[in-house]
């Protein structure tokens, strides 16, 4: 990341000209903070920063927030509205101060709310939805970005090493799941990245489960965590399957199959693979086995500020993954009724290859307990 | 909240009948989870549920969603897409199938990306914002809600006191903290309702400031704890101030000013005032106050499922609150540069006045460490 927040700046007002539109516009967010080196809330209140291609930049905020605001050091123009007064007045004023007639947003970001309310205080203009340009200069992780990075893959995998040693048949997922969330606070998490996935049994079998109160883990059940800390900002994301006392013939077969998927994708991670080529190599690889009818997701998505965000592995996505990038590798088989398995890897790019940043084992793992 | 899913969804029907359109649309978030009796993801992949007024909905997801879905009981039909194939053929299918041209959606839940997707799919579909008639359903607390809430509370408050008897002179906010987060998990949060405020000296001017490592608190400090933990779904909300070893006397008459406008409101509330007479009587006490430059925000918010929601509590809101709404009442008053205090409750509104679901002490504190 450049390191003034001019140069910042710069960078959006790069992207508004390449997508010839006259400005971008951020909201709190991931680029948000990137931009500005702090971290906004918005709730229900509008809070906008416009950066024109050829125009110093401007932003529209809640009056609370001009003490943190003046702390990026933002010198641009100042639209602030009060709750009690509302923020028509603030969109019409910072429309007509910018003189522009289109404009790119981060469409997985901005609320259509906010998108009405620029469409109100100027019905003309054009809102284009660029949240792949913009997002894309998150794209290159910065030395500073993979230490954040490491930090939370390594508290997320000390949380696991402790919980996994306290697992007792007849638990319920959710008693399991609070053990785990304490221990990734004890290990020194900021916040979580998202609310983890603790699923045993048939709830192994949807990629987004929820920990269950009411279901005890027995011999025999896979047990599948999906979690990951946040540190300085950044998220980890790490899965891993194990099998509680026993594991079938089906169960290993199944592992060894997601297991050799994602190994695979790692062989082809270098610096200008394309998402496309990793995503057909390891779906690949889980179509030529007797279970091409348990694959439900693509490969996986890019991890930083976000858990989800650029590039997004998947077919058909030919961008070149440069060096720096950091994507999940998370192959997965899931038997509806039955039970999934899912093994997913934090992968920093490099020019030559590639490094986990999750080192936690991937060999099947059978807990007794 | 009634019992079954099609009563549930039935109450959207309604509403879009009474906005006069055709359907209502509802995407992950906490309508979302009302309607369903369960939290779905959603991150870079559109996920919708359409209610008309008058027909059978229908929903939009991701495949890999299918497992959960069909846990909800949803009997409508369901048009899902895969990652490797991508969602525009499936909004085409969606709205052929609605046959609908006005559509009201959730405008501080719904981004951009849905938005252009549905316009795409049918560009003369007329699109509005209906977020508050549409989270008007959640506003009354049922007696389950009102539990949930009340554990929220008290894990927040067990919390606080534990972390208020470890703060050392000289600790970071960032260590006190993690400290209060520590806590809240081992007294049973399913998660954060937020990330907490814990600010000091003049980021407590801030009212939403980040805890900094850099700043070590010091005698004579106010320090203002703003935060809440989430459990079954629902969060708290709540704020003390303090002050550390010592209090000036200007601290001493801002704490009790922000103090008689917290109460003031309280005095006030009863099922059918409106949120503008509480907003007007609280706000009224600060303006009457020497400290009137100081005020930054309006009284409070909605609590529920979601941290800020209707009803909004803020002049010219003119809307009564009925028995079972629950609202924060936090007055502040911030000095940018010196100190900030205030005083937040979560406040269950009854037939005949209210009750405080927060019993955390509000005299004056001055904690010596």
């Amino acid at each position: 990341m450049p390191d003034t927040l001019s140069d910042r700046l710069r960078a959006y007002a790069e992207v508004a000209g390449q997508l010839d539109v006259d400005a971008v516009a951020l909201v709190p967010g991931p680029n948000f903070t990137r931009a500005l080196g702090q971290s906004f809330m918005s709730h229900e209140r509008p809070f906008v920063l416009v950066i024109p291609a050829d125009k110093p930049p401007a932003a529209l905020l809640p009056n609370l927030e001009l003490g943190s605001w003046q702390a990026t050091g933002f010198d641009g123009a100042v639209f602030d509205w009060r709750d009690q007064t509302g923020y028509d007045a603030a969109f019409a004023e910072l429309l007509s101060h910018l003189e522009i007639t289109s404009l790119a947003v981060e469409g997985q970001v901005m609320r259509v709310f906010v998108h009405h309310a620029l469409k109100a205080a100027q019905p003309d203009l054009r809102i284009i939805d660029a949240e792949r340009e913009i997002s894309a200069l998150r794209m290159i992780k910065t030395p500073q970005d993979v230490t954040a990075l490491r930090k939370a893959v390594q508290i997320s995998e000390r949380a696991l090493t402790r919980t996994l040693k306290t697992i007792k048949l007849g638990q319920s997922e959710k008693e399991i799941e609070q053990t785990l969330v304490r221990m990734i606070f004890e290990e020194g998490a900021d916040g979580l990245a998202f609310t983890p996935i603790v699923a045993a049994g048939d709830n192994s079998a949807r990629p987004h489960a929820h920990a269950r109160h009411d279901y005890k883990v027995k011999a025999g059940d896979a047990l599948l965590f999906d979690f990951g800390a946040q540190a300085d900002g950044f998220c980890a994301d790490i899965t891993r399957t194990v099998f509680l006392d026993h594991v079938s013939d089906e169960g290993r077969d199944v592992y060894d199959t997601v297991l050799r998927a994602n190994l695979a994708g790692l062989a082809v991670t270098r610096a200008g693979v394309t998402a496309h080529d990793i995503d057909d190599t390891v779906t690949g690889v889980l179509e030529a086995s007797p279970y091409a009818d348990r694959i439900r997701t693509k490969t996986g998505h890019g991890l930083g500020r976000e858990v989800h965000e650029a590039p997004y592995i998947v077919r058909g996505n030919q961008m070149p993954l440069p060096a720096g990038t950091v994507y999940t590798n998370e192959p997965g088989l899931y038997e509806l009724g039955s039970f999934g398995v899912r093994i997913e890897d934090d992968v920093l790019v490099t020019e030559d290859g590639y490094e986990t940043l999750t080192q936690f084992p991937k060999e099947l793992m059978v807990i007794s307990c």
